[in-house]
């Protein structure tokens, strides 16, 4: 009866938590055009096989199952955007603008900020390749953060591009697709691996470790793509979100052109978000029937919590706004309980109404219904009791009481509680 | 590239439809008092072979994980529940009031209504053994469809108590709990299987048929549970939402005493929703450490979703409810490309206060960016174009425009827009 390792309990307050981090997340979207969609939790493995590339695919939970298809929990989005996107391309108007917020599943070492199963936002803009697409994903992604509550000073995006390094690599002799894909492997690498095995690494391609490390310093004109992305997002108020990083480059196989990542400032946690084009996707998968371009970022719950329980205004914020959409509204005290049955038509009422009603199912002493009341968050404390039918109103922060009639008390509870519905 | 069979793509529309059923699950539980909690998607298989009855095992999605675990999508929900509450049962206020709303696995034959990836909220209450408890959860049950626009003549509940048949069974002789089981299982399908074959299978219990219809027809003084459950449900206003029928068993094994399903009032879908009490479940899962009495119900999406659409109140209600949520507020036009750098400011700007906003990631033709406008569901289109720094207000619904700041732009916008914050 053991939870499995690198998976999730969520209690009360951690499932709270996540709702927070999910809600947020789908009203930022929603500013900005995006529509939510979903798909299967399971898929086949053969999706993943030909897309995603080599490491994704040894972390799959996939499995046989009872029909003997080899099918897997699914690892990420993009394939199953992709698929979707392919078969019914035509029904929806361009540029598509999809998030999605679900769980994913990876078969890895648990470690800070890396589970088995993780939610993950998905935001996806497909059939316009233009840099102001750049720069609304890019933003997308700053106001995300910034609606928990962060700022510049907690996190920045690090932006790269793809096709400067294979401009890069171009101006070292001529290379294919398979030989960028190994050069970038050794770029996202770099600042982890010892320079003497980077070394190693890079002898096949002819190419210095100097030579790559004057390239980062001083890309030169490579990163246009970069500046007019800076001028779009500067003329949104954006300056000090984001910056030039060379060495972004992005594990999975598919990305092309832009590619970006967000850390904390602090550097002391995994990347909170990541993404990029991935332009020849669609083509790929649909063998040449669908040809939309595309750009997308995934943003993990797991570090995204630490980084917000990190930074004293965002956990304020998410504390807050647990509190405010968990409390009672009304808790109802049966003082007598000859009036039990009046009591219930009352809840009933209230709840009818949408007001968050809690009672005693049992029969207990006054005092302790009010430690309930008080226990679940609730402002107010509706007595029935010897005074029926009038009713005792009681306001449990100041302990004002009146008395008010039933019929009076709708009107009086929609003046001063704030609906959520 | 393919769908597995038995599992759903969500594209917006339908995924629309599900965040509908999910967001007014959650509304009504919480008016309830329930919190919602949720654990993880794959449990180990250990944690249902015990205590979920053998048609569920064979039904699971169960694989052996590269660790060497022999684990499973989740099934269902109680199991998870019993060991989380198990674990921590001090850390929580008796009555615990749960909820939870998330995905489901099972391989079964797929058809009407039965998927394999299905969606089920299911709410417990746990440490209450009292009929009030009882009727909680049948009211709950029941203002969760009426919310979504069903009424009384739409569906029931059929209520019956496990308790009875004890009774009943114990008259004809003396039986043990594994003898219940089968018993139970007869009188389950005693509605759908031939009268020879339910006859051939009552006839180890010494059972005719004919009893068992009697006992069916006049139960007699058997059924007080219910009786005093009606008088709760009566108290609010709940009479002909319930009926007695006493065939509703439920299929699980561990449950004791009332149970009770929810129909269609024309029964030609399968059963909306269906639970009861397992007072004994959180003890026999816990080797006696914990006592706790229970009830819960479920309520799956597929049945629901097809209830919903076959009622028009409840489809125009869901309906006005998508697209309240799923418009635009403001769809910013630019009129002048050469002020495309201000209206991205203004883009920025409108989305911090929280308003939807979308605009052209290209050069687009005044005339197709008012379409698109119309297709966004916009409510105000903003033009910036010749009048800079003054701006065009648009309402879309009635043609109207007037000049505005874009100082005095989200006053004016508040003023009108709900926001849903």
């Amino acid at each position: 009866m053991q939870l499995l390792p690198g998976f999730r309990d969520f209690y009360p307050e951690d499932c709270a938590r996540r709702n927070y981090i999910v809600a947020t997340w789908r009203e930022v979207a929603r500013r900005y055009g995006f529509v939510e969609f979903d798909g299967p939790m399971l898929e086949t493995v053969e999706l993943y096989k030909k897309k995603s590339g080599g490491e994704l695919v040894g972390q799959l939970f996939d499995f046989t199952d009872k029909g003997g298809r080899h099918v897997t929990l699914r690892p990420e989005m993009t394939p199953t955007l992709a698929r979707m996107v392919i078969a019914r391309e035509r029904d929806y108007k361009k540029p598509i603008k999809w998030f999605c917020a679900p769980q994913f599943f990876r078969y890895e070492k648990q470690q800070k900020g890396r589970l088995r199963e993780f939610g993950q936002l998905n935001c996806d803009l497909l059939g316009e390749s233009s840099v102001a697409a750049d720069a609304e994903m890019v933003a997308l992604a700053i106001d995300m953060l910034r609606e928990f509550g962060l700022s510049g000073d907690d996190f920045v995006v690090r932006v790269s591009d793809r096709d400067a390094w294979k401009a890069f690599l171009d101006a070292h002799g001529s290379f294919d697709e398979a030989a960028l894909g190994s050069f970038l492997q050794i770029i996202d690498k770099i600042e982890r691996d010892r320079p003497e095995a980077v070394e190693a690494k890079l002898a096949p391609f002819g190419i210095s470790l100097e030579a790559v490390r004057a390239f980062i310093a001083d890309p030169g004109t490579h990163f246009e793509r970069f500046n007019s992305l800076a001028a779009e997002l500067d003329a949104r108020g954006l300056k000090g979100y984001y910056q030039l990083d060379p060495t972004i480059v992005r594990g999975l196989a598919y990305y092309t052109g832009l590619v970006f990542e967000v850390f904390d400032r602090k550097k002391t946690l995994r990347a909170v978000a990541g993404g990029g084009r991935y332009d020849n996707l669609m083509n790929a998968m649909s063998d040449g029937k669908s040809t939309l371009p595309a750009i997308g970022f995934g943003m993990g719950d797991v570090v995204l919590s630490e980084l917000i329980e990190a930074i004293p205004v965002a956990a304020q914020k998410m504390k807050a706004w647990i509190a405010q959409r968990h409390a009672a509204d009304v808790y109802v005290v049966i003082a007598n309980d000859a009036r039990r049955i009046d009591a219930l038509g009352l809840v009933q009422q209230l709840r009818g109404l949408g007001f968050r009603v809690d009672y005693p199912l049992s029969s207990v002493k006054v005092g302790k219904q009010f430690q309930s009341a008080e226990q679940a968050g609730a402002r107010f404390a509706v007595v029935v009791g010897d005074e029926w039918p009038q009713l005792k109103l009681k306001t449990l922060a100041t302990r004002e009481e009146a008395l008010i009639s039933p019929d009076e008390l709708p009107a009086r509870l929609t003046s001063v509680v704030h609906k959520t519905v």
